[in-house]
């Protein structure tokens, strides 16, 4: 007998948990909609306005992740295991945090972005947020594993292209002419945007972990 | 009936932790006032040896840290959450230990703080200390919630401070005309400061979670 | 009674997680031995040959690890406290992924290593590595506390002398008339190496709390 199939006997579901994930994915989607399309505007200072709105949004994301430990203190039985729903929240609030750090780090530095790095990372993580999407909406009822495993390994895989196009862009500029502040700014904020697939796949591997369990 | 009613009916409180956590929160506070007046002395030899003896309180700290691993280990039974004693002693060290690679760093490369930055970092992270010792003071009885609410909100404001000092501090340097080299070193010691008030944050967020469950 | 005197009535002994930390320890041992032999080599060439092939043995490593989560789902008693046995887990794969990482810059920034601070690393992460083996393959059995207390006393020694290796190696950079761009890169690949020590100093932590526990 399975540590899932033992909790599903003794535990009634407590949904509010469930909502609240989906709610926090939602926004997570419309955050990352908005990145992607603010870094395909050619008209920057319009690009930097789109971008400013991410904050509202990560604001939003803060409240929810609030509202899920406030019922994770007050909820003796859960419907999943507690350390899970507790790095599940963490883990899907670090997403909207980097992507915002990342947002402000583009208004501010005003970097000069040659090789189109900036959406090609709003593609990656876009979609990665799509697959944690689907991930998350299927914990309620846990039917089609198959769809959620695909979800998670391509999570996984949109890591490891965010993690070769910081590689490859941190080498081109290596061998370029530009100025080392210039670099300094560029580097910081690459580095942010793959820390933003990093926690997706942190997402993708609770999920995973929840699915062995409950399944 | 929630977790921390049930909780308050089976487990014989050990106290052995709350005075752990209370040597713990006391060194901190000695380390924040001191890191405080350090970076107001104007005779840098002055400063640099008040840094240097940091590196006790660091000490100290970790053999407190030590003891509560063994009592975690020796105790079936403990007052508060097994994991919520790990997490918080781990971010308590945290404090202590970005506290001591800030100030070492701040001896040994010397930048020029032209802005003021430094004393301005060791004012919130004293404060943030302050409110910390507040809480940790508080799991004892947890009679004054307002009171310790308090203290963790003001703790997540503090951060919030202390990462807008550290944008705007960037983008100062970034327009100004200091070399590539004193920038990195700058760098490197202001996010070393603000990661500090992160740890405070999540020292803050730990006790906000056992405050909901026990109450 | 102990927490750990209570699991050994409970608990029959799962034997599978042994086996599956035991070949991530071996293949850790394997990593950090070639990994000191390619910095040692200095036909550069043959060195980037030899640090390419890192990439199988990280690759390994990270199928036993999904292996481990796999049973851990699977398990409903295993014989070590689950989260042990995850942070155990993540904190080996972190070992393999970050001396990975440090190897691809390696290869890709081909940095001017004056001080010869890349083999001396080196030699640090494949002693830290032969303590942690020793840990692993104790797990098993417990009988002899001390040299598995002693294994852990080195990896946190080690990790000591890694972070002041990179503070001197640093300090030296800062004080010698290398381009900015050179600084960066080889600050990016220092601090990568000092982050292997500090994983593996998290896992002598959990080898150590699980002494603890069970003794």
């Amino acid at each position: 007998m399975s540590f899932g199939s033992v909790l599903k006997i003794f535990l009634p579901k407590d949904r509010v948990f469930y909502g609240l994930f989906e709610e926090v994915a939602t926004t997570l989607v419309q955050m990352g909609d908005l990145f992607k399309s603010a870094l395909q505007e050619k008209d920057l200072s319009k690009r930097d306005e789109m971008l400013r709105t991410l904050e509202d949004f990560e604001h939003k994301n803060d409240e929810i992740t609030h509202r899920i430990f406030i019922e994770l203190g007050r909820n003796f039985i859960t419907p999943l295991d507690r350390e899970d729903i507790h790095y599940l929240t963490t883990s899907l609030d670090d997403i909207a945090d980097y992507m915002w750090g990342a947002a402000k780090r583009i208004v501010n530095y005003q970097i000069h972005d040659e090789y189109n790095t900036l959406p090609a990372f709003a593609e990656i993580i876009s979609k990665s947020i799509g697959a944690i999407n689907t991930g998350v909406y299927s914990l309620r009822d846990m039917k089609d594993l198959r769809a959620i495993t695909a979800a998670c390994v391509l999570v996984n895989s949109l890591e490891n292209d965010a993690d070769d196009l910081l590689d490859q862009t941190m080498m081109k500029l290596f061998s370029s002419n530009i100025t080392a502040v210039e670099l300094i700014k560029q580097k910081d904020i690459y580095q942010m945007l793959e820390v933003v697939t990093d926690k997706c796949e942190d997402v993708a591997n609770v999920i995973e972990s929840i699915i062995i369990k409950y399944s």
